[in-house]
């Protein structure tokens, strides 16, 4: 506290790397942790050619699989899912609809014989259709019910003890910090605040058309089932072009979705920072990269290693994984 | 500066009275300036009932009529009016074209004659293929050259002085100010944090397609000829939503195009604050209401009567119009 008093560009560069120890306690002190405080370091150092005004200190972040864990579903996938069952007795025709038996009798060869197309028309059904109030009270209920189903707690225990620390860090030298993920705004907006610190008007994600209607108790948005912006790939630097109007000097991923959100905040002049998350714990969390069917990590691994962005390791760089874990 | 070091919530009433005279100084003491002050005392006073805590103090506003002028045309179509001209010797196929020899001669039977679908087709064509870097490059330098019809100035010239006391004094009181207007979003980030302190991330318009690119120089975003969304009337709540995930507690607009808005923000339980500024001082600036073609305020000129909602009479409200009047 007392070192956002005082500024941080007044302090000696020997006092910042003690700041950067405690701030960053779950971090092994290694070479992606080095190359971030380096990165912070020369971007807030007014006397750096490399010197960012506050303003234009913009943060981006993924989401699943890199604030959070994405296995063995998307954890909004858990949530719409559950959301089928819970408004399945207002759909009688449902009993006959080839998707929702195999989807309930979790049936992976029926799912994978349909395709994708009939079950997300399915959950979009099952996801629409009532204001955004009451979906996101729905969502604040389920967030206190659901459970993992290997880590047997609520799926809000699954975030990344290290990036939380990370989150805080960037946010004490000035920096906004920013969600930018492919999954639905409002679901992030219901427990981004209190998990990371990032209130709702900087979470940036996917959108499903909302339709404004007066009501008896007043107006309201009434959630329809069409998207209306897909937050993945090429279009996460459009999200952020949209949302925040500024060019990220820094961004956070794991997946290939994240590829050109990082080549738009990092390829360029300047001092940038590009950050690869890679899933290599399958004790403590999971291991997947290349071959993974959720969060595919491929293209952007070999232009991260084309580019010498920071690839951090989760079983090496990091002394935890979730904030519940013993300190060490 | 000190008010603020204390802390809003620990003032005594008189003390932030006083402090509404010094921060509104052109503001008349009338109504409309004590309904506004009332409703912030109200929700900033801890010991109210009515206590909105900071994170949940949104105040959006209309751009066009509300924070600026808008006659004789909308500031936006006479930069892509200037556009079209810039860009016509690459265009050689317009001189066979109705709608663009109808635009050069200000033909306006021609143009009434055409209806505007061509002339649309025509300014998107004319303000898009470019990077977003490259038009904000040309916006920035036509803010700097071109000049207002009427008042001779720059057009940025034309902001309402009362406006921008009332958006610092609500930032003072731990709001956060919003920009909610149909006109195009990067238009308006190129000049809105001068002129009112609002800085991009916190600015919702109407927004043109883009595509995201790998070109020479590095990742960009290519400006398309197609709108994919528009923030006026309907779409205005749920711009906000998508861009702030918070409903407002007060709104302010000047025509039917906000309506919507100011529902959406004001009718409900708690304290709300819904405000009109209507255009009646054709000396100073000018006067237009229910049969306007620019700004109509007509429908929600009603729902403000029947709502008891705040309306500004720019005559009678206002001390001076634009910051470079002399003061009084």
């Amino acid at each position: 506290m007392i070192r956002l008093l005082l500024g941080v560009s007044c302090l000696a560069a020997a006092s910042i790397a003690v700041s950067a120890e405690n701030a960053l306690p779950s971090w092994q002190d290694g070479a992606a942790k080095q190359a971030i405080v380096a990165f912070v370091e020369d971007v807030t150092d007014e006397e750096s050619k490399s010197f960012v005004p506050a303003a234009e200190r913009i943060a981006v972040f993924d989401n699943d699989g890199t604030l959070w864990s994405e296995q063995p579903i998307y954890f909004q996938v858990a949530f719409m899912l559950d959301r089928l069952k819970a408004v399945a007795p207002e759909h009688p025709e449902w009993k006959d609809n080839p998707a929702y038996q195999a989807l309930v009798a979790r049936d992976e060869a029926q799912l994978a014989k349909l395709g994708m197309k009939p079950v997300l028309e399915l959950l979009a059904v099952a996801n629409s259709g009532m204001t955004t109030d009451e979906y996101g009270a729905a969502l604040k209920t389920w967030l206190k019910t659901a459970v993992h189903p290997r880590f047997r707690r609520p799926y809000t225990d699954l975030v990344y003890k290290p990036m939380q620390e990370l989150l805080a860090y960037l946010r004490e030298h000035g920096f906004q910090t920013w969600i930018v993920s492919g999954g639905g705004i409002e679901f992030m907006r219901a427990w981004t605040e209190d998990a990371y610190g990032i209130p709702p008007q900087q979470v940036v994600g996917s959108i499903a058309e909302t339709k404004f209607e007066l009501q008896g108790g007043g107006p309201v948005l009434v959630r329809e089932p069409n998207v209306a912006f897909v937050d993945d790939g090429a279009g996460k630097p459009v999200g952020i072009y949209r949302a925040i109007g500024r060019r990220p000097i820094a961004a956070f991923g794991n997946s290939d979705g994240d590829l050109q959100m990082l080549q738009y905040a990092a390829v360029g002049e300047g001092s940038r920072l590009a950050v690869l998350i890679h899933h290599d714990d399958m004790e403590r969390e999971y291991a997947y990269d290349r071959d993974s069917r959720i969060g595919r990590l491929d293209k952007a691994l070999d232009e991260a290693k084309a580019r010498k962005w920071v690839v951090v390791s989760m079983k090496d760089d990091w002394k935890r994984i979730y904030p519940w874990e013993p300190g060490q």
